[in-house]
């Protein structure tokens, strides 16, 4: 079963030379060869199941045809499938392949698996965080072309693709100002993530659009602890949530940070027996479809896009590799927003009391 | 930023010939080069980025380091992710890395795919389903190691690693009748799938053991639509366990075929006004986390150990790449059954009316 099948058996199964194998599966021009023997060739190379040596290639053209795809916890997050296949399928329709490696966080293991890219010498590398925020380029990657995914680089000049997320806070709360919400609670975690700031914003935007002035006191704040877990999300979302919906005058709707933290609000919207949407509306944040589908009324939310971001990346890695050297058009950001598009699901009505 | 360090460049910033670089990088034993000198060389290397030519050096020892992973379905299920974890660590373990194709259940693609990787001369290749299903081997990974993953074969002597789904729908039914159930409830697909098969069987064994009879009233099949997804297995399972709550001796305890019918079976049970655990256990299977910590009470169930399958998917590769003739010991089964652990959370009590 392992030996690999070579040129040589080709050409034994065929009654053909191997110079000729090598003519015909790599489509040579101006050899004449005889269409019945051309035939005959490559029937003997499927049957036996004969692959053409794309290494031996890669090194005669000096690319390797193949994308580094690390990541630091691949593991922890079903989001995870998303940006992979993104990527992978962009890769795929340019005939590369995604060689992945997955780092755990850990330095040195991260330092040993660039290495191990480098070394079969891949075209370029995606370097992915498993939720949006700020990262360090690793030095071994300065000299071979690199773009962030959901990531940002303090460097601005580092080339990365991540989620609105201002837009995507402006997104969820008009989903609610446009059914007539005024008095919105806002579910947050405390942890400073690119996410956090970029959602209120939005959430403070779309506020202002209606005349409605920033109340601090409808931002209910909790740690998630352990910080981003799935139980730790859904406590923290339950406790800030009960404290919005214990005051004197409760929202009539919250802006949870993401579909998790919208849960544990479902529970606690449960525990004061406000009926969803009816008496209270959700919206969430993230389109996590395991929470936002077991959950009952199904959750509303904005979807942060994953898939389109791994694609995304590997288009500006492929720009990157085929022309290195050719400045970015000056209106070309580095960093590149993509939006996250509102998913209506079950979670939002009219105010009762408005 | 995209040309890439050579030999030359190291040997040009230590001062010395390509022959010395080559010579200490890749620490050749016996040639009396001076400490000092050597240190030089790996200091420069370091600066300029450099990585030795993997891809050469796997064209010298025909291997090429690599395990290829195909897939169908990476992005519709959060399992992927540990799947693929599982195979990325155990392959880094050994200095492999994993080559990521994603075929999305498309004939065409998955050739297309696979050639691929074969070009690429992978030493072996992982083939999973991304849920535990038989699947044909593709004809052109014949000639090439190869271990199914979470997917079974008809032909019994092609390797593969599956959950052992009659252990886990005994553990499931086991941790109802230890807290004193006796009647239990079924909530499953109508899809005939190995895991129907496994976990109806695993709950008749535990039936058994408790000296309770099999009846087939308590068992409710409503077909998932659309198959596979998430809202259409939460609806599957809000429908059969409505039926089965609604029955004149109403179960009292759930078993559910997986989180997401346990999802809709808790709906279901706040429609009746039963109170989970109080009045109604419910166990689910998978330990889908975004599921079962969004949904209150903490759902139980039983993990698939999609980590683990990886994990074992590379160290049976491995043995079939380094050692492709020695015949597999009598007592191995092609097939290897991985168990799935408990993970009690809070959705199982004792009955309240026994």
């Amino acid at each position: 079963m392992a030996r690999r099948i070579g040129i040589k058996d080709v050409a034994a199964a065929a009654g053909v030379s191997t110079a000729t194998v090598s003519q015909v599966l790599n489509r040579v021009e101006g050899k004449r060869i005889r269409e019945e023997t051309r035939q005959r060739v490559w029937r003997a190379a499927e049957e036996l199941g004969y692959a053409p040596n794309g290494m031996a290639r890669g090194l005669r053209t000096r690319r390797s045809q193949t994308i580094g795809f690390v990541s630091d916890e691949i593991a922890t997050t079903p989001h995870a499938g998303r940006l992979i296949l993104g990527a992978q399928e962009a890769a795929a329709a340019e005939g590369l392949v995604l060689l992945l490696v997955n780092t755990g966080g850990d330095d040195a293991l991260e330092r040993r698996s660039i290495d191990m890219l480098l070394q079969r010498q891949v075209d370029g590398v995606l370097y992915a965080a498993m939720y949006h925020r700020t990262v360090e380029l690793p030095g071994a990657l300065r000299t071979t072309p690199t773009v962030l995914l959901d990531a940002g680089s303090p460097d601005p000049a580092v080339p990365s693709v991540v989620p609105d997320e201002v837009q995507g806070g402006l997104a969820a709360t008009r989903e609610l100002t446009r059914h007539g919400h005024r008095r919105i609670g806002l579910v947050v975690q405390t942890e400073d993530l690119p996410a956090r700031q970029g959602r209120l914003r939005g959430y403070r935007q779309a506020l202002a659009e209606v005349g409605v002035a920033y109340d601090p006191e409808l931002v209910a704040a909790e740690k998630a602890v352990p910080f981003n877990t799935v139980g730790g999300d859904v406590e923290a979302g339950y406790r800030a949530a009960r404290r919005l919906l214990g005051a004197k005058r409760r929202p009539t709707a919250l802006f949870c940070f993401n579909d998790r933290m919208a849960a544990g609000a479902y529970r606690a919207a449960a525990e004061s027996r406000l009926s969803i949407p009816d008496d209270l509306s959700v919206i969430g944040f993230d389109d996590q479809e395991l929470v936002c589908e077991s959950v009952h009324p199904h959750l509303s939310t904005v979807r942060l896009p994953h898939y389109e971001m791994g694609a995304r990346a590997v288009a500006r890695l492929l720009a990157l590799v085929t022309a290195p050297d050719r400045p970015a058009a000056p209106d070309t950001d580095a960093k590149e927003l993509l939006p996250c598009p509102l998913v209506a699901r079950a979670s939002v009505a009219p105010p009762s009391c408005p």
